[in-house]
């Protein structure tokens, strides 16, 4: 079992506790992006990771590649090369004043990606003790350079081609897409290679015009246009406060909608991430359970987990996340 | 529009988070003071303010004066001389452990403060391009010395002099007053002046001899007595904890009482300063909503907000201070 | 009045905040053990204390003494010798992540104690002007190793032949005992000289073969065979989450079950060494308030507030337990 | 007197004391720019000024210009804009090991800077109690983008008008200089306004093609081909180590080379911004004293005493400076 | 053996490194005072020790104790009153730029003190197994207030009566002294009752009019006046810079002046107390060894290593300090 | 090209700065063991290196591995088992005060390690990419436990048959080799697999009554003795301060002594691992260049290299330590 994902990664940089970005001396380094928070997340579960990347060929970048290694994903595939470090600075919330993130991202040596830079037929294949059980992508990565998305579908045909599950997180940002091209051209191409989706109904609508009343319709509808779907999943979150939230998730497996528990999460130490943590107990447990409902009870339990753990990464075990899974939310000192 | 506060700053020395002064070894260093903190509130509104007070002529009242400017406080009605830095120490409670502080304010170069120091036709005059629109004080100042009391009566008279509207805390500590007159000899004169009084019935009972059943009573009555004063104010605080506490605040003009919504305030950062804050908001309210009702909410939710920030000082914006006015405390992230 | 206690102290190193070991790079110290813990809170009740023990005859030894004398524990009695300290690691856990330990206290120098190394008759002696009034112990260290349990026990017999009260918590660890006796065969004769118990009835059964349907009974049960016991205590815990504890106590004097209020815990900063806080409160309560129900509610607010103080060690004050004991756990601030 | 400074100032993120970039988990934030770093220090030597730029319009901004005002710097010229912080990462080097900086400055809001948003007769007209008496401005910021030349040179051209002496640190960094033009093209006419030059005979030569076999031959080429310098002036450092080095600067005033004493200087606290501290005295010292070699003398020492200093600004004293400048080394502790 | 010092004990607050004062944002705490630092001294060569002292009555005074008790000095002649806790703010300087401290001190609970407060009797009498073989003051104490002279002149002549050595380190500093009487009036009567004196000859000349052209002959003059005097002592320090420093001491004897070896040190880690060591150094020698020689290389090698030691008091031990005064200052690894 | 090291990994801990451990309440994690200090070393220079180990199965051990993976080494042969974490406490010392260690390492996971745990000739036989080009151990590793050195000396023989190269550090540490065994029985058959060893002449004539007096003449008589050796090698330590060393470094081929040049280290961040920094530095420059005497100038520079980088691994990469190599050690600002 080997998972491979595609993405940018980028330093983070938080300041201390709760205190506001006008009021740091110090800021906090942490590393993160959306498909590697899924590689590290799954690392933890015990599963064989490498991430594909571009990092800038200086100290920060190589301080993200040392990142992820720590965590426990092969940096091999990823390249260094000119661009810079992309970045975002973070300011975490309390109570009624919300968290907030400054991107600074642009030209980034991630979005300078072309595709002739990566091999994807010889990472794809993986090894012979570890030949490649899925690729994940989300919709950050078509939004930041052309380089990017082509890179990319090239990675979901080359993955399709192998017979390797695919799945994606459709996020739309509209602050990106700035080179010149809109979703709605870029990503049913990288849609149809996809066995799972996870993305809201008005997302469906929006980026490829399906619609449906319901989540179960919608998602009924999107497996239509795009028949490699067989999974559709999303989560929902109630936030309270910037210090309590409540997250419940479901899948769509063309037939049934099996949702998850709902948790209530409090407090939260760090809600970045929380959405991939999710993804990568989902992908777990397809893998592993022959049970959708376990599926995403498990991915449920990670993500409400992630809640408790700074950083963008879910740095959970399976043995953890069971043990929430099963119901046992009571946090009772274990020796 | 611009704002003057007059009255002492302190160094305000903490704990790392919620540890116990007898177990810490590091101290986190905060300057606040009742007055400068409505300043430094009001600044983050984007409103000129200038605080006047007398510092220590060493590092530690420049490094207070270099605190009041980092948060937008212009200090050059600061006067340096002789005399100690007034301090106090706060160790930060949880739960059931109250936050606790020891003051250590005797003698500091603020308390020796001399009225003729203090050209206050000059610095309320304010420039032509921004006249002075707004004088704070509180009932800390009078307490600490003759100097502080004469210097003060000064400033409310030369405001009034100009048609500055003047508001006044009128806090009463007793273990202050420790120079020999007391404060229902001293604060009548200063409350004269005043355009908007915050207190409670039981002070205007204690310090004027003025009485009413009610706030709006007591509030009538002390119009009567007081007959510049257009608005009075408070704040009440419910405490389930150390960490939890639910605040409103009302605005009687005369006529009417206005209450703000009330806030459930979960985890409490930083309680220091609320009141404050609460004060700022309102101050601004005032000035910017033809609308009392608006005011009071606004102050309310500044004073919500200030108590997720560390420090004395409520660096909330204008735009967060609505969000939450509004009614939107979910405390979203915001990208 | 004057308390003596006996036991291992271990170094604790915990990462920062809420992070998880594998993310941190950083480790706070603290000193803990048990026994230490209830002297270090009894010192904060203004009671003097010493702790008898053996550390390592190094650097890290001397900062265990120097960690206990500076919350007021008399270390004269501390033996200084060969072996390693032992240490245990901790992660705090938040809401649904539970905290945890992992130990490294093998082969510590405390283990490697000889019964012939401490003097009793002396250090149990006490001064004329501070006589030894209370000794006591744990089940942690006859667990330890066949020395440790031999000079307890040695020390048990000299305080009941001086009549000093002895109490004992019979914490039961099963992997500890690797010395090749089971607590069976040892805690029978350590029991016996105990004046007050503090153990649950499935420990009484478990430990002793006394058996009873409820607390009562088992108690009762318990005082018949060990006929020196005139208390049974026991605490309860409701474990919501992490952050979020409810606890009560309960005493009983083989007459009355004398229960305290249940207190509803949140946050949580500190789990560690709440029973103990327990412990020493209630010690303080006997021997100071003429009243049972007095002498378990207030071991049950200094429990209480230990939650909110970092480290193994309880350093709430008298004044401050006493408050909470009477209802007020507004956690109003204290100027 | 009134010093107006014009130029980028950039976040500095640098690991704790000698850390690598590649094993730190924290970053210590400093903000710096070589022409802001001269108003800082200016600033400690009770001299008013104003720095003018263009910041972003967010929190990382807003941090930027309180950093400033902090440091008595007044931050009413900073304009707020699109665009991101400039930054760069500093990793500071030990004995052996060199000090490193990654710049990633590329597209910040500085050099979005359109001429028309600065109105730099108002700016150098100053007030009449504070008349502008001096303005600094170096060859980084027509090497950052054609907007950035541009408003430089209507600054100097307005100096110029307004007979406010002019200086210029015309460092050359030819990775900067990427908007299409040369410096060969651009810094002629900048130089052209200037009274003060600080560079070397090599930059005289590669930047204007003004030759000289010894810096006194250079410069009087140099005011031949400008007629408006009066001084040219440069420093010279020996690098022995990261950790120590050897420091002296020169002045010509078109007759008299002014040398200053050679410092050694050891330990290197912070090597960053020790040339701007160097251009800060020098000013101070043209400005106050009627005396060239004291003037280099005083430059000379504050540039050495920054060495001491962490961060890029220097925050010494005129009367720390003067005690370096008589001889006074010694480093004696001051009550 | 049994030492016992007596003065007062202040807060010392310092910013991380050799940061300024105007740029830091947390403090380290020690606590210190120039007699307390011998005894803490002392302490770590294993002399039993006790400070006498007074202390404000909350938790800074508490942590000043927990200080003092963390590093082996007994607490129990504390007393606890009102008033506030003296202190002091350091900035560490490094090379070229010096370090400095801000008192303040004024009015500190100790400054306070009666000499009714203090039972010299019992104090100095110490205990059968521990019986006092010195006492130790300095000149800092009678400059406080008169209460603090008077109780020192009861403890010095206590100590006389008793026959146990006394030391008195007669630093003189100007700026103390306010309550209206002048050394001249106090110390002669203070260093009558000394065996050891630690001052220089233009000290020796200033406060007893006492002459003589070199320190043998000063020294002899001072014990012709004050014929209990047996030991005359000073130091010696060159400063090259605040980070490299060159120390040596000497002692009379009324024959003999014994001279130290010249230590050369670099880097200086903290040079707070170094005097204070060399006392402590010195009396230990002398207590111990019976050779002058040896007692004034012991007491010059505590000083020098008290150099590398950050905080006021010297924790070296005597294994470490005869290391060095044997040759040893090769600093190699000890496994 | 790939190196493979073998042998325990330790958790050190470390005071703030140069601390002291009775001072300190916090500590720097790092972890260190001399073999795994080369593998991380050379991985810095781009080299394939994985480490063979044995760590304990829970958080410290996952983090021990996550140190090596995020610094480049490949952790797939460390194996997870029961046994604690080795660890050590160490004290930086300064100037006079030397750095001390504190080692509690006994019964470490690795200690328990059986040889059939290790799949010696899978892991020598790297992989078609990347054949392992040398192995290397130290004689730490069979003074730990008779399995520690079976599984050693199977490792070495497997690489003697396979062909790879072998460099052994025969370090002797009389305190470890508690299980049984004496070097002498030991040392020799592994000391016979190596192709280089490093040690001094003294160690030779202990270990193996190799004598010879000079290191060429001791070196020639070792290749007698142990015919596979081609290599001697030895470092030399003058030692002026904790703060201060020399160091140079030769390299016998059996004909020539070559002498690297003497570096002069001051300050010293931190000297742990300089030795090993060498061992890696010597080995990559045999593996690279074709000249004995550019290898001990590359493994000198990258051993003085070391002694600026704090914890035990060297992270100095080829191009750092190539010019310092090359006579540049002026540690100028690099942008």
């Amino acid at each position: 079992m080997k998972l491979i994902t595609f993405g940018e990664v980028m330093l983070r940089l938080s300041p201390t506790g709760v205190d506001r970005l006008t009021q740091s001396s110090t800021l906090t380094m942490h590393f993160g992006g959306t498909e590697a928070n899924v590689a590290v997340s799954m690392a933890q579960f015990g599963v064989p990771v490498a991430h594909v990347s571009r990092f800038p060929n200086h100290a920060i970048g190589q301080a993200a590649a040392g990142y992820l290694r720590r965590y426990g994903v092969d940096t091999q595939s990823v390249r260094f090369g000119d661009g810079r470090m992309g970045l975002y600075f973070l300011e975490t919330g309390a109570g009624t004043r919300a968290s907030q993130i400054i991107y600074d991202r642009v030209d980034s040596a991630f979005s300078r990606i072309k595709p002739d830079e990566i091999d994807w037929e010889s990472i794809l294949a993986g090894t012979p003790e570890s030949p490649v059980s899925w690729f994940h992508w989300t919709g950050i990565t078509p939004a930041l350079s052309q380089g990017a998305a082509d890179c990319l579908l090239a990675g979901i045909q080359t993955a399709n081609r192998l017979g390797i599950p695919v799945s994606g997180d459709i996020v739309y940002r509209s602050n990106l897409w700035q080179y010149g091209r809109s979703p709605k051209e870029i990503m049913p191409a990288l849609t149809e290679g996809c066995t799972l989706v996870l993305g809201s109904k008005s997302l469906f609508s929006e980026l490829y015009g399906v619609v449906g009343s319901t989540f179960q319709e919608a998602g009924r509808a999107l497996m239509q246009r795009f028949p490699n779907i067989r999974y559709v999943t999303d989560t929902k979150r109630n936030s309270v406060s910037a210090s309590h939230n409540q997250l419940s998730a479901k899948l769509f497996d063309g037939e049934t909608v099996y949702k998850s528990r709902l948790y209530d999460i409090q407090p939260i130490v760090d809600r970045i991430g929380t959405g991939d943590a999710y993804m990568a107990g989902l992908i777990y447990g397809l893998l592993t359970f022959n049970d959708p409902q376990r599926a995403v009870e498990f991915g449920a339990a990670a993500s409400a987990l992630k809640h408790t753990i700074a950083g963008d990464v879910n740095l959970a075990t399976v043995a953890e996340v069971e043990t929430l899974e099963r119901g046992d939310g009571s946090g009772r000192l274990k020796r």
